[in-house]
């Protein structure tokens, strides 16, 4: 929870950037140590939770994501939801700023890769196997350690674009490039 | 979001008391820090937030401590609410273990005190005044600030417990004393 780069680009400075990524790789760490303190509590993650189609945990990141969504947290292009599905639109009132960013690097998202990371690797390297009843919490630990790390890596969205407005010359060939790569070979590839 | 004493009296030793209490504090302070990322923020606590009766820090609590109940967090007395008023019940199916304290003792809620104190006293010693338009994530960290600190003073619970079964013949006549206290007192005095 890192305070984000605000909607400003004035502020967009590559000190700026830097201060606020160690800022987050601290939280990244605390939420860690924070999670380590449950056992993994599998009953968590069980297939099923009451009548949601899904588990205790992917009930309380979806309601937890639509709340968050209300007060107006997805506003902010470095936090990306990992329940996009039906978020309910911000009942605040939308800043003045112009955005900084391209909406083609606003719209990136790869929670899908974090959330398949830190369940099927990270999680049993710290957390002790084991049950001690305590799921809401574990829960929302997970969450938070996912946003952390969810927001650490999007936020590279302003080192980029950080260092284009120092030298747009040398990047904007590169970037043409990728744009015609993209046009031209995705369509193909496997992984869309 | 330390791990609670489980439901289960033989875990409760003054030794995991203790460490649990530092894991607490631990908490706390890097909570603290968390929120000090972000400026006072003041529309966080406007009057009215959208169509809600109350500020977006309240919606937020109100919102995330119902989402909460649902999955059992407030099964946990250490555990207190800031919203109290019309929770959902929990849907996990209840835990098998007999509860360690005194359903006088568990009953104990606090918070309205910790929320004082808090938004009254602490907030403005460690967020610089300002406005960086991060409201959801202001009113999420300041979440995250109460419950950790709310769990940490409700956590003297179970110290009471624990010292109270180390030496019950201590104690008895002193706790016998103080219901009648409250008894023959309580009715006459102002803060009830």
């Amino acid at each position: 929870m890192a305070a984000a780069a605000k909607s400003n680009s004035d502020n967009l400075t590559l000190d700026k950037v830097r201060e606020a990524l160690i800022r987050q790789e601290d939280t990244i760490v605390f939420r860690l140590i924070q999670r380590a303190n449950f056992p993994v509590n599998s009953p968590t993650y069980d297939e099923k939770f009451a009548s949601f189609s899904g588990s205790l945990l992917q009930f309380v990141v979806k309601e937890t994501e639509a709340l968050q969504s209300k007060v107006g947290r997805y506003e902010n292009p470095e936090e990306q939801p990992f329940s996009p599905e039906n978020l309910p639109p911000s009942l605040v009132p939308p800043q003045a700023n112009p955005p900084v960013l391209h909406p083609a690097a606003a719209s990136i998202n790869i929670n899908e890769k974090i959330w398949d990371f830190y369940f099927n690797q990270l999680l049993s390297l710290f957390a002790v196997p084991g049950d001690d009843g305590n799921y809401a919490s574990t829960a929302s630990s997970d969450l938070d350690c996912l946003q952390a790390i969810s927001r650490r890596i999007h936020y590279g969205y302003y080192v980029a674009e950080v260092k284009f407005k120092d030298a747009p010359q040398d990047y904007e060939p590169a970037i043409r490039a990728q744009v015609l790569h993209h046009r031209v070979i995705k369509p193909y590839s496997k992984r869309g």
